[in-house]
This record gives structure tokens, C-alpha cells and sequence, in this order.
């Protein structure tokens, strides 16, 4: 099947330039001396994680517990949960997941640590804990150096844990106005991190790993002394947001949502099949929760080209909105009963490719405009 | 099991209250002596279709042909698909679906009718078709009175579709800002179904639908003669958003999401594990995608109760955000250290129902605080 024949809305990515993707980070890991642990929550995709893992990754990072039983179902083996495993129906089924495949969590707090060892040591193992430091984004984790070496300090004493390192989500570098603050923002992160590690092994702690994880992030910190590990996510698919910052080109966009004009309304405006159930939530969220002035607009974003035809062809004035309701996007331009008729189909270049693919069943691999695979996004939908 | 015992995120809804939100709409169905026809978009629930037809409900509304597949393949026989089927590979799945159910469909353009009439008469069958019109939401459809009757003209001359009826989503009413802004929308909104109607009747086009379809017009354009029929959907959950619009009180919401507090790391914020991907991306819609000054904004939301513990305390000063990360949400107070510790569980009410559910497996129906059903979420992801 022709790649105009799929139905739509579907989610479809590009194998040569996902391909491509892969081997440049894996090359880059190899030449800076860094393992290198792809965050799956970008695509929740086994067959695309065994990719990463044959070019070259150690292993591979998930965003929760239940994307890790999916993962490891898949025959994958090495994981790290980095999230917070709390409750003693997830810890139980995190003790279940770490006799199947070699596990590593996330910790940030004593409560939630004394729950872990208490269940780990009544079964008479160990589960390998990475202290999580908060690097400026201010989510979960401990401040770098004092803060974590006193929560250090407390896991270390803790028999059914085995603190085996420090990591962070450096995702303050997506607050970067230009690409010399990303490489400022992310070198920050990285040296807190190395000082933070060389802080805990001064005071007796052995701390094995130093990793980071983001994909504008991962060239720069990967190359920073002392770290050892590189955890990016995005980067397999890429999208509007990672092109805008700089990390990647026009030809390393690997996702695209196939999309057909259903309607066309007025000479401003196209309707097409694609709205926030499948386009996803994030064209929103760039107007709304990214710092002002910091991250492009929807219509600066548009500007570097959301919309493309199947030929390749951006088409830099036509703006796409996924907020106009769920079943339904918007294409904006001046000329839409020359641009577009009912029937015809375009790609939409997601601005954030994580908040686009979760929302599908399946992704649909296109090699010269023929469908080779379908790949279900079998961690789709696990949140818990 | 007991709700607190259910593994989080997890979304939970109250079946004493869904039954009475459900009872009370077909009632006013009734005594205003319109058809009611529930759109199962915030749903995607065939148990809850079948609760809302055994209520007296005579068919569904689907937003998409394959949610209309699912709710067919669940038992439902009389199905109107809201929203045009584009393209011929849809155009034959409708029609092997017209031959197991009633169904009827959207059109709003002469390209898309062509295409289904040709395919329609080839098998020899006919197509209940709806004239989708605009009564100023600007999405798809033709506007009233003029534009309706010339493209109405051309539905009655495909001999493979059969013209039933006029509808609208009269949208619009979301811009209320006050309950008396809302009533003028909603009669405005229905007398330009009902005009349109009479002048397509009056040019020899038979109408025997008038069909209007919203949540908050429910019961106002209900009672606009001429009206035969209502569409509502997210009255069978309710969420902040109808709070907001004065819709349904506090007691009438029956859906939420119940998360747990995952790390405490400072005092003006707790994190908890419902981020984007469980919570929906509608937090963040509130600030960016309705016009300003209309509806209310995430933190005026909060302040009508986002967060509500366990035993059904909403505590008024906490804000939640779902914007910070897909599976981190935030938890923003005063006195976090003394609100929250890890471990404990909250529920949080939707904003807008609809874009919460659809990213869900299923749905923990709870009883006295007692687990009594899981339903399938069984059209989620079904977006084409």
C-alpha cells in the first residue's frame, strides 16, 4: 500500500530517517564514552526500542512502571523506571517486573524509599536505586549537592536498596532563548550532577552512574567529564519543538500525522480529520506553558513549517490548530479554496512527536512511499 | 475492593450519580416531547451507551465512523455519525456498516456527497443524510436559511442519499459568559435550525429532523418548537467546565481521576502521578484556546474545585496542573508539607470530561466507595 492510500488520521514515520536518527545518537554515545538509555515514552514502541538497542544503546529508560512490564514483555531487560514507584500494589508488581529483567528506579524521597527496601528485603533482594536530583525544573527530586547527599545518606543505610547512582531529566534546557543558553543550561546540569556524585563518593557513597536525560541536551552533557550515562527521547522521531531550539534539520523529522481535508468551509479556513484526540494537546501547550517569549508560538512554529503535502512540499502560510475540537483541525490560510479540496491529504510535523504518538494505537512505517510495517504502540495508554 | 485500593492513575466514576445525571436528561427528553440521541465522544463507553438507551435514549451520536464500528460491534443499531466520511476506503466501511445498523451521516459539501451517493447507488442502497449547518461555532457545515437551502438542493438530487433532516452542534453556547448569555445562544441556535427547516420545507425538501446537540443547549433548545431532537454527551459525567457554565451543580459531577502523591519535594508543591497523558491536556486549553475572558481560567477553575480528597472534601486552594510534564502533575498550595504526604491519594475532576477519558483503558465504576464494574473504554483511540 501507497502511503496516500493509508486512512486517516494515522500516524506514520519515516523508517529511513528514524533509522538515521538512531545510529547518529548511538555514533555519538560511542565517540563521547557514554552509554546511552533511550527514554521510550517518546514512542512506546517495542520494535522501535529493540532498534535503539541494536544500534548500540545499553538499555532503555521508561517513564513508568506499567510502560516497563510492556517493555520487558517485549524481551527487553534492562530498564530504569524513572519515576517514582509508590504504593504497595506498584511495588509489589515492580519486585514481580525486577525477577524478570535487570530493574533500576527512581527515588526522591525517605517514605518512599523505607516502602521499597521494607517489601524488597522481606523477599530477600535488592532493587538498584538512582537518587533523583532536580536540575531546575522543579518537578520531583532533590536539590544537587547538600540536599542529595543527606537523602543519600538515607538510602545508603537502607538494606533492600542499592544506590548505584544519580540522575536527572535536564529539562530546563527547553527554556533556552537560543542554542549558546541551551549549551550554558545544559552544561550547568551536567557539572551539578558530576559535583553532586563526586560530593556523595567523598563522603563514602559509591555512585557508579552520572546520567542525564533529553534530547537537546544529550550532545552537550554527553561530552561533560564524569558523566556516564545519556538518556534522550525525542530524538528517534524529532519534531517542530527540537527543530525550533535548534537540535535538528528539516530532513531528521521522522513523524508526521497523515491527515484528510474533510471540508472546506470558507476561502480562510480547511477542516481536516485530525483534531486533539489525534493531533494531540501539545500545539496548545506551546502558547500556554512555555515561559513567555522563550519557545515560538503556534504561528512562529507554523512559520518553520507544521504542514507539509505528501510530496515533501512545506507549506510555510498555512497554519494548523488542533484546538478547535477533538475530531476536528484547523488549516488556516488565505487561500484555502486554492490550496485544499474535500479528499485531499497532508502531513502535519507534530510540534511535540511524545504528545502526538500516545494518543495512537498503532504507527505506520513508510519506506519510498510504501507502507513497510505497522507497529503497535504497545505502551500506549500505560500511565500507571 | 475498595476505591482507595485502586492502582492510580486511574479513572473512577461515581454510578449512583452517572445513573441520575442519565435518568434526568431522558426525562427532560420526554416532557419536552424531543428525541434524545447522546454522542458517546466523552464516553467512548459502550456499557454507558446502553445505560443511556435503556433510559430512552432512541440512537447514538458518534464523532467518527470507527467509533461508530465499536458501538455497532457492542449491540447499538441506530447510530448517526456526526462529522463527514472522507475518502473511499471510510466510504465503504460506512456502508458495510449501513447494512448492520441504522445509520445516518453528516454532509456539508458537494465533492463528499458525490462521492458517497456514487458508491451508495452502485450497491444499490441509500444513505440517511443530515445537513451539517453552522450556527457559529466555525468548524465544518453550511450556514442557515440561503447556504443551507442551495447545498440541500444538491443532497436531494444524489439518488444514493436520502435527506432526513438538519443538524447543528451549537457550540457556540461555550462562549457564554453568563447563564442569560447562554439561553440567547442556545434559542438563537435552535430558531436558526427551525428557519432553516421550514425554508427548505417550503421548497418542496422534506425535514423531518431538527436535531441540535450540546451539553449546556440541552435543555433550552429542547424546548424551541420545531427542535425534534437533542445530542448531548457530556452531561452523563458533567466536569468543571460545565460547574463553571452553571450547567450541573457539584453534586451532579460523577468523573474523576484518582492519582497519588508521588514526592513532596517542597512546600508549595506536591507532585503527584497524574501528568498530561492521564489528566488530559485540557488544563491546559482553559488558558490558551478559549476566547479571553469567557471561560473561566485554571486558577478561577480551581478555586470551584479541582481537587477533592477521598472522602469527597474539595480543598478550594489547590491548584492542579497538568502541564508540567506527561506524567508529573503539579499540586500547587500554601502548606504542602502539612496538605499532602507521599502515598496519599486525591481525585481530581476534570476540566472538560471528553478529553480526559479518551486517553484511558478503561473506567473503575464505584459504588459506596466499593470497585462494582470496570468498563472497556472501547472506541478509545478510534479516531478515524
Amino acid at each position: 500500500m501507497r502511503k496516500e492510500e493509508v486512512d486517516t488520521p494515522a500516524l506514520i514515520v519515516d523508517l529511513e530517517i528514524l533509522q538515521k536518527n538512531i545510529v547518529c545518537m548511538a555514533e555519538f554515545a560511542k565517540s563521547a564514552g557514554v552509554k546511552l538509555r533511550p527514554m521510550t515514552k517518546s514512542h512506546k514502541c517495542p520494535a522501535i526500542s529493540h532498534l535503539q538497542l541494536e544500534a548500540g544503546a545499553t538499555g532503555i529508560q521508561v517513564a513508568k512502571l506499567s510502560e516497563g512490564e510492556v517493555m520487558e514483555a517485549a524481551g527487553i531487560k534492562d530498564i530504569f523506571i524513572s519515576n517514582q514507584v509508590v504504593g504497595a500494589p506498584k511495588v509489589d508488581r515492580l519486585l514481580r517486573l525486577a525477577q524478570r529483567a535487570k530493574i533500576r528506579i527512581a527515588v526522591d524521597s525517605v517514605e518512599n524509599m523505607r516502602e521499597i527496601s521494607e517489601l524488597a528485603e522481606a523477599r530477600g533482594v535488592k532493587i538498584d536505586v538512582l537518587l533523583d536530583v532536580d536540575t531546575g525544573i522543579r518537578r520531583t527530586g532533590v536539590l544537587p549537592r547538600g540536599p542529595a547527599l543527606k537523602l543519600a545518606s538515607e538510602v545508603a543505610k537502607r538494606p533492600g536498596l542499592n544506590l548505584m547512582g544519580v540522575y536527572t531529566h535536564e529539562g530546563i534546557v527547553y527554556r533556552a532563548k537560543n542554542k549558546e543558553e541551551l549549551h550554558e543550561l545544559a552544561t550547568k546540569a551536567a557539572r551539578d550532577m558530576v559535583e553532586t556524585a563526586d560530593l556523595l563518593r567523598n563522603n563514602g557513597i559509591e555512585i557508579e552512574e552520572v546520567s542525564l536525560g533529553s534530547t537537546p541536551g544529550a550532545k552537550i552533557v554527553g561530552k561533560v567529564n564524569g558523566v556516564t550515562e545519556i538518556r534522550p527521547g525525542a530524538y528517534v522521531f524529532n519534531d517542530m519543538q527540537q527543530l525550533a531550539l535548534g537540535v535538528c534539520g528539516e530532513r531528521d523529522l521522522a513523524l508526521s500525522l497523515l491527515t484528510t481535508v474533510i471540508s472546506v468551509p470558507a476561502n480562510d479556513r480547511a477542516i481536516c480529520d485530525a483534531g486533539s484526540k489525534a493531533a494531540g494537546p501539545d500545539s496548545c501547550a506551546f502558547g500556554a506553558f512555555t515561559p513567555p517569549g522563550v519557545m515560538p508560538k503556534i504561528e512562529q512554529v507554523s512559520r518553520l513549517g507544521l504542514v507539509r503535502t505528501l510530496d515533501g512540499e512545506i507549506l510555510r502560510d498555512v497554519i494548523f490548530d488542533s484546538r478547535i475540537g477533538e475530531e476536528y483541525g484547523l488549516l488556516q490560510a488565505k487561500n484555502c479554496h486554492e490550496l485544499f479540496k474535500v479528499g485531499d491529504k497532508i502531513e502535519i510535523i507534530p510540534l511535540h512527536c511524545c504528545g502526538m504518538v500516545f494518543l495512537h494505537n498503532e504507527i505506520v512505517g513508510i519506506r519510498d512511499d510504501e507502507v513497510e510495517v505497522i507497529w503497535p504502540i504497545s505502551a500506549r495508554g500505560k500511565v500507571s
